[in-house]
């Protein structure tokens, strides 16, 4: 849970403002309940502050509505359903946008920018994506991507990420 | 103390790993007793995790050592002794190094990469540095440089300078 707490402050975080247009799918896959995502939407969020304690409570919020297939917004700007890799896989397809998955050893970030604007990308935790997860985002063609030569925590990665499109933005 | 508890996460850790060859001066102005530097050294640091309450409870443990001008060692590669900017600049000056001050609207991170090997970085917390503290500061001919077009975190662009020091040692 501390990983994902430190994820939700590096992809919504700038100094005293927030990106507004960054949205966060958080899998929770671990027991007693597997099979659960919950959605930051930057644009509506309230009540976050930087410390893994905020996010960490945002969350705890959340998993205490009546979780099903339908969607319920906990807090503003925090949804919660039930659903899957696979779901969430087929829905960022249907956006259209490119998708991007990280991975040690693969074509540096630098090389790749000017496809990402609008990206998705696809992280796992500090325990890595297994081989079935792996498969499964292979099949949707993701562009495979690195951000440098050592193996970096995911919210560390996601801050990269966020740097290299703001670059992109000023360079349009 | 949440923002100098994030910083010390991305100057340190990798994945499963830590930087051993990153120390951190944290320079504690606030009441009750401004004017405290706690040094973290990669090489030697132990009971470090990579959540907030992990680094914030080193900090605590330093400071209820017996604090005087002598530094001493409060767990392993945690060190506590009085001190002020001034006395920092000196002693960063003197190793000869250069000196690098995180600023917004100034020369980019990727054009000064070359000068940045075995570098020492300046930040302000996210409160920002006054108007004194940056004269000081600027008495010692620091390289300006910013990480992009937007303001961050200090722990964020912790991760940036990691992220651009990383490819330098690729590149050499």
């Amino acid at each position: 849970m501390d990983v994902l707490c430190r994820c939700i402050n590096s992809a919504l975080f700038l100094s005293h403002d927030m990106r507004r247009d960054v949205r966060v799918h958080l899998l929770l896959l671990g027991d007693p309940d597997p099979g659960i995502i919950v959605r930051f939407e930057g644009s509506s969020l309230k009540y976050l502050n930087p410390d893994e304690r905020s996010s960490g409570s945002l969350i705890k919020k959340s998993l205490q509505k009546n979780i099903s297939d339908i969607q319920v917004q906990s807090t503003p700007g925090v949804w919660i359903r039930k659903g899957n890799l696979e779901m969430l896989m087929e829905e960022f397809r249907d956006t259209g946008r490119n998708i991007f998955y990280l991975k040690e050893d693969e074509i540096d970030i630098r090389a790749s920018a000017h496809l990402m604007d609008d990206g998705i990308f696809i992280f796992g935790d500090d325990m890595g994506v297994n081989e079935d997860e792996e498969k499964l985002i292979s099949g949707y063609e993701p562009y495979v991507i690195s951000l440098g030569p050592l193996s970096l925590h995911t919210d560390h990665c996601i801050t990269l990420i966020n740097n290299e499109l703001d670059r992109l933005v000023v360079d349009k």
